[in-house]
């Protein structure tokens, strides 16, 4: 818990007078005041975020954590359990979603395993920091003890220290069911009702959605998680690669380094770690509007509104990508275009 | 109008058999099937668009046509005519904002004089293809003689055929005064009374919006164009650029390259196109949903919905830049993924 505390108190609220500076350069650019919209609100807030005058994110990378979920044994996904080493595999050979997304804006992807239900081959890329062998079954019991709680948060502040040099983080993840415990824990945090936080997930049917919202009824009542206490929802209905997520979150914060959310997941992992710290607010964007139900009331809980509406609903990271090459649009615009003084244009 | 005809009759319905089968590609990938929302789509058009099995978007240009505009003489726009050619010397040095997101996304941009009101000074990067020194003033009378807007038209048409290799094409403007004209444009094509889309351009007041729309509805009575003619309409009350551009959308469907429309300019460009032949229609992206009002009516009037909503309102073809990025992502997307046989993935 040591590494956590330490990380929540180098939490700084982002410059505000150096964003006014920002604002000022936006405003002597070669173009109506305000007229390139949110691209002047990336730039403006990756400044205060940054503390730098002319920052850059030429430098980005991703973090794809995987983990199982004990839960699936309720039936609650599409796709079968094997599918979370195979996907991994996948990311490690550059043939998914999250890879050529990633290869596209000139991200690299860091795939880690932090709680996969078996032993993956080690090998170059892979990132091994396994907690456990999957989550318990959240319908029965404690999705993990709180100590792993915290070694997973912790884990992410790690592997976070090890990518202090990189100039924005996007936060994905990949675990066969873990839209359950996600909506478990938005429905916690956030005090709404678990029908209005659980959707399709990989896309199950009508029938299976109601079987989705019972088991996670269930898992919230079995393990009656404490609201005022992130860490005890994360134990109790969390997972793995949430909590690692949490800790990327925290320790980017920390370090001045602008995070991208993707889509439910990763919300919901943001969620834990602004519950922790609500002085991690101003460094996140949300990269989409996920399909899922109950990303909007997150989103809004945390005063994020989504930069892409693009019906995505895959996870990895892969929302993220795509964001951050609007926000790198945003910073060139910023950093690269004339004044009118420059370029001797008259103004109104 | 023979160049115009000859083009109309070159495009054909879009490739509905071949997208059957990119379909059946992005199902064979490894994720949920539309897990990627419109990534998918947008790759699927762009093959049924190009008729290529594996399209590729790698060589991208964006046009960004340049005109004056009469119409200023009555105090429509926040900014003196004089920064027309300012802002082409702007493109010029790639100090503008199309330069920098051109870059960006890897464009190159076209930079033309179709109508400016001085000369220009020639120099590499500027095509000089001037049919008059501005229009007419609209609220006087018409815009261009009918041979001057076939002949714009003509030119678009002539600027796409050198350009015919590009395997994506975007469209963006820069005129002092050019959301009058198309205000007046799309009021005309829809049907739409002028205060319902007429926004405040580069920023003006109440009182000068109120203004700029008496000024609209005085030029359509003063010209009356026939919305049944759209080069009646284009003659009567449109612009050099917005001609220019409404050939390049006519030739690139006849080429069967991609269109990607940037904001209210080019929208309604991209509608007189249509009007033209609304075989255009499926060619076309529109990149996004811009503040002006108006915008949104006439996106609907052709079947389309934006791909952005970043509370843009610059033109350039600032939009169609940041878009067409979403749309190669798309395609690599479709390209780039191992399907679930090659990955040895588990389905469902």
């Amino acid at each position: 818990m040591e590494k956590i505390q330490e990380t929540l108190n180098k939490i700084r609220p982002i410059d505000i007078e150096l964003m006014k500076k920002a604002q000022a350069r936006l405003d002597s650019l070669t173009k109506p005041p305000g007229s390139l919209g949110k691209l002047e609100e990336f730039a403006k807030k990756i400044v205060g975020i940054t503390g730098r005058e002319r920052p850059s994110l030429e430098k980005k990378v991703i973090f794809t954590l995987a983990g199982d979920h004990g839960v699936v044994r309720e039936g609650v996904s599409a796709y079968p359990q094997e599918v979370t080493p195979q996907m991994v595999y996948n990311f490690l050979r550059g043939g998914a979603a999250i890879n050529v997304l990633a290869r596209h804006v000139g991200a690299r992807v860091v795939v880690v395993d932090i709680g996969v239900a078996v032993d993956l081959k080690p090998q170059p890329g892979l990132v091994i920091r396994k907690i456990g062998y999957g989550t318990g079954n959240i319908a029965e019991g404690p999705a993990m003890t709180r100590e792993e709680a915290i070694k997973a948060i912790e884990t992410g502040i790690e592997l976070m220290e090890a990518a202090k040099n990189e100039e924005i983080v996007g936060i994905g993840e990949m675990g066969i069911g873990n839209t359950t415990p996600s909506s478990a824990i938005i429905a916690c945090l956030t005090g709404v009702e678990v029908k209005a936080v659980t959707g399709r997930g990989t896309g199950i049917t009508e029938a299976q959605l109601a079987h989705k919202i019972r088991v996670i009824e269930k898992a919230l009542e079995v393990n009656n998680p404490n609201p005022e206490d992130p860490i005890d929802v994360l134990a109790k209905v969390g997972g793995y690669e949430i909590g690692g997520l949490a800790g990327i979150v925290l320790a980017a914060s920390a370090y001045r380094i602008p995070v991208v959310i993707d889509g439910f997941i990763s919300t919901a992992a943001a969620l834990i770690a602004y519950q922790l710290a609500p002085t991690v607010g101003p460094y996140l964007f949300a990269s989409h509007k996920s399909v899922e139900i109950g990303h909007g009331i997150t989103l809004d809980k945390m005063g994020l509104s989504p930069i892409l509406d693009l019906s995505l609903r895959l996870g990895e990271g892969t929302g993220a990508a795509l964001a951050m090459n609007l926000l790198e649009a945003g910073v060139k615009i910023y950093n690269e275009m004339a004044t009118f003084e420059e370029a001797g244009v008259s103004r109104k």
